[in-house]
């Protein structure tokens, strides 16, 4: 890669215009809003450069092409990249399962790093589903590999779930 | 903000410029050389917008303006950043006080989410030590406050280090 | 130690009679009456060993005498005895700011094992404070050490916290 | 529960044989003689009251009937039990797939609690099992359900495998 090619632009849309679809349906109705191109993603989406690959109740699968803008000090990509493909994936798998009028928040999250993930790995999918759904706390669990089934990162995570204001 | 202001375009180096120049020093002197503009921090901390504050001998801070493009679909700052900002900030504090030759990297992280962040909140500074340094193994603990001492986030980490081939 | 040595009695209060007491008073007034022996320690403190040492608004501190009964097939003690510690004392700080009429549960502990622990270990001193206190969920810290200093374990865990019937 | 029946004796073997025993035979044999009653239990298993109920490559099961000596203040089983034979399936499920002149101890464990579990609650069971096996660190999911699958708690933790001296 030459060094002029080493530049990346991004741009997003008002967040609160997103934050009001996701309050307005389903989670499970955003979430396929988002995959089919009715709903644009969030700025982080955009920035990090994940999309959502599948979703279902209970279920979500992000995709990622690991590139060099995400590379930490020793030319791998960062950690937190991959935390953050994981948590998104994660929460997703618990909007998805969640009636219009109720979000949910990670409360905490945990993630074990396997293998290095390079520019030259090929693209990351991340799958996650709840492993318990309560009254207010969910836990999750998500794996990230490669196509062909290598593991590079899989973690847990609490999420709480509460009431949202609706339009 | 306008829809046109919602743009942001990054540059960056050659990673393996980086990574020789991580090799080449201690951890110490390699963090302190980007602290001080001698060294070009890495891609993912150009992405995201984070820098280093301070260094010292099993101490990091590092600083982060919470922006919009930082955004999940809920219209707060995604946690997998602030998991990115813990995780570079902990493995900081690590990698100084490592000698030349010596690297690290994080064999698992675990965050908790305290308050929501949003582009409102003021600079946030994250700020990490060493908990145990063992010969291979190091556990790691930060915390991720305002400047009026407000938390939003604090985790820990394991890290394991490893000899590294020097230049 | 004689095989004839390798033996261990212990008897216990009938629990809801200690449950009847941990909801008629504060938490702190709680855990000080089992300090000062007017209130019996739950069964589990008897099976496993363990006994409050010191209690403030915000602070538990227990200790364990290590000992052979406490031992897996490695001859070291189990890493579970020191989880049992470490979860409680966390749980013990976070009761400690609790009035009358309210009581906290786990929801999650993460322990790291720093450093082997045998009979010969000398006593093992466990201190814990809250991290932060919000109003349905808490983070809390707590560390393992001999009293030398010596680190042996360290863990958070997040607390619920929950109104409860009271006498 | 009459008081008189308040009282519990545990009796256990030199440690140092049981030590031995597992040093001298592969983790598989080691675990399944403990199942088979060739090798006595370690003693923390007499201690807590809980026994092997299967044994595989990459696979271990436990068993723990609830009761009252394993309460804490609220009258409900300690969680420190529940990730004592949560730590001690997920480090079996590991120790069965190393060869003779190895062994493994736990780096860090985190556990989840999912509901609490009574003297009422119908006997426990906790499988567990690898998620990747690497040269020194492996990760291991485990599960403590009741014979219904009703789930009470899981986790996962990261374990370093080592050699060890046999004889």
């Amino acid at each position: 890669m030459k060094n002029a090619d080493r530049k990346r632009t991004i741009i997003w849309e008002d967040p609160k215009k997103s934050a009001r679809d996701a309050a307005s349906i389903s989670g499970f109705d955003y979430l396929k809003s988002i995959k089919d191109g009715r709903i644009k993603p969030p700025p982080v989406a955009m920035l990090v450069g994940y999309r959502i690959y599948e979703v279902d109740n209970g279920y979500a699968a992000f995709e990622l092409n690991p590139a060099e803008y995400h590379y930490n000090p020793f030319a791998t990509v960062h950690g937190g990249i991959l935390s953050t493909l994981l948590d998104t994936t994660m929460t997703a798998s618990v909007l998805s399962t969640l009636q219009k009028g109720y979000s949910c928040a990670t409360v905490e999250i945990k993630v074990n790093f396997i293998k290095p993930v390079t520019a030259k790995t090929e693209i990351l999918r991340c799958e996650a589903k709840p492993i318990h759904i309560g009254k207010r706390l969910v836990t999750v669990e998500g794996r990230l590999q490669d196509k062909n089934g290598e593991l590079y990162a899989h973690g847990t995570s609490t999420c709480s779930i509460f009431k949202v204001s609706t339009i």
